[in-house]
């Protein structure tokens, strides 16, 4: 296999969805260690009001809502979307649907052709493997472009975390820089790609 | 085969959820289509505010939350749940599954053994069925127990209501029929095996 | 939770299928410490022969194909099947679905109303949990009566069994135990309903 | 969109696999007709011996087995992959299962960056949703590169193929067409990025 083209290093704004509303969740704690891993370059921000965003419902959809517009603005201005999800009863949170099915709307879907990475973390001892699963499955139905691989799913996380929710596992380090890496080269190349828009 | 043993004629109290917030969705409409259907002795109650119901916050599963508690009340007196979903994205809104995660948690979950049926309506042509699947692994994720078959596909809605919402349809009529039959059968299997409780 | 009604202790007869074809599959060991794990009356034996079906061809299913019709009667004839899974690409082997797929067919399926547990191991990290699921959704489609839970995923497995393939964990011996327990009252439970076949 | 990057106009070969054995077999037809549908420059040929190829058995792997010998050069010389399925007991023929387990194996797997685009033909109702959302769950899996959108669905296949199994439908017909010139772009895609192999 050769090397790839050497891609122009431009500023990758990846806007970051944690799945979990809790404040020291393991998920947002994920999201800060895939900050620090990311290569030069990226810029990491969380979107912290998943929870304001009301309930999907269609007689809505032309009433003016702020806290989607809002939303919507950051994913449509991100070069990509990187997901961290808990796992409640064998799939995804809520939250996280109803985000998604409310940006999938419309006749300006921001996700479509929408880098998107998935990964995960539960002090559990099956690591989101549902959960991440489901999500992908939805994520592909709204044809963003979901990163294929590598994946990171954590877990027992309480042990790969300190008391103060900062990474301690070389491990998990080296799994993330290597997903941050994969990710800002899938972003690279649909970005070169403007014209391969598919539609069902 | 032989004949079921005869059930004892009680009222069946079944919740009914819908996955839709529209006002004139589809899934109401089933909702109240099968009602109509339903043998004698069952009682058909919509819970209607789901909406309300926050988004799933594990800092918050010690504070007050009256929306919560109503709908726990709810499913905790029924005999059963039925639930009528449309498919988002190729699965089941985020509102069902914020609900689902809330009523699994603590130490008294009202889904485990609750019983539990599933159908669904679109004006889409492939009727609800990645919706329902992914609805039932959820689920049986949470002990509920989930009626196996039949099952309720309603695909091209618009054919099968008038413009009242009112099922106009013999052959979904049928299977309507069918299905309540199956699941007051299903409840009453239960409701006599108490001590049938199986945990992980 | 009142005491379940006592089961008349009569003999089950459990045919266990292992979804892996290696001669020292984890998948075997499980299936070996589930014999011994389970309760008196149990009768345990292993369909060694799933190799040796044809792949499904609806042009065959009129031909004589002989090992067909024996695993067909052992399906039959037994009071449960325990499947152990092994997971292949995030879902069950071939081997397994091509089997569940001929049982499936015909006037006179013998899945339907059959109870069946699934449970899995492996040396990687997840237990199964994918192949599990995807199992437990198609076992769902042929009618077949898949025990909800408790559940059995055998992570790493290589540390829970012995060079001779003997299991020596006993939180897995435990756990299987109580697995065991659950499915012989899960076969009595359907057993005494005979009539309760729901068709779609 | 700026329109795509005009694309080499090279040939692009094509390795079908049926998931249906049926000699007269609607995925069969279906692949016919999408050979017809394709732009100038796609050879499509079908793979027929699927049933050959024994079950996967870790035991065999390093015996001699010229069934998969076959399979896997047929792969391998491939620009793409084309799979139609049928969908049975809610997910694809184990056949199909069968042959991508053996694909994915080994350390020179056939499967990984492999193009791949999934359909399917039933004569349900239904058009073979869940198969192929398990199907694109199992080849994610392998790291094969799963065409996102457009899809085609074929439900009530017998309208759609007249006696000789020809497709007779425009509107299928015009669903192919626009499949097939969206798996060029996607085979070109990857084609001209060959260091981007993402590894787990």
């Amino acid at each position: 296999v050769e090397p790839a083209e050497s891609f122009t290093p431009v500023a990758k704004r990846i806007l970051c969805l944690p799945g979990s509303l809790r404040r020291h969740s393991w998920n947002r704690a994920l999201l800060r260690a895939a900050s620090s891993a990311a290569p030069a370059g990226f810029e990491l921000t969380t979107y912290d009001d998943l929870a304001a965003v009301p309930m999907f419902d269609q007689d809505r959809e032309d009433l003016p809502t702020p806290s989607l517009d809002q939303l919507r603005s950051a994913v449509a201005e991100a070069d990509g979307l990187l997901i961290s999800t808990p796992e409640y009863n064998h799939s995804f949170p809520g939250v996280l649907k109803n985000a998604v099915d409310w940006l999938s709307r419309g006749p300006h879907s921001t996700l479509i052709a929408k880098p998107v990475a998935i990964m995960g973390a539960t002090t559990g001892t099956w690591g989101t493997r549902l959960a991440q699963a489901a999500l992908r499955q939805v994520l592909t139905a709204t044809e963003a472009r979901v990163l294929p691989s590598p994946t990171v799913f954590v877990a027992h996380a309480e042990k790969s975390f300190d008391a103060d929710g900062r990474l301690c596992d070389p491990q998990v380090a080296a799994a993330l820089s290597r997903f941050m890496i994969a990710f800002g080269d899938w972003i690279s190349h649909w970005s070169r790609l403007p014209g391969l828009v598919v539609q069902g």
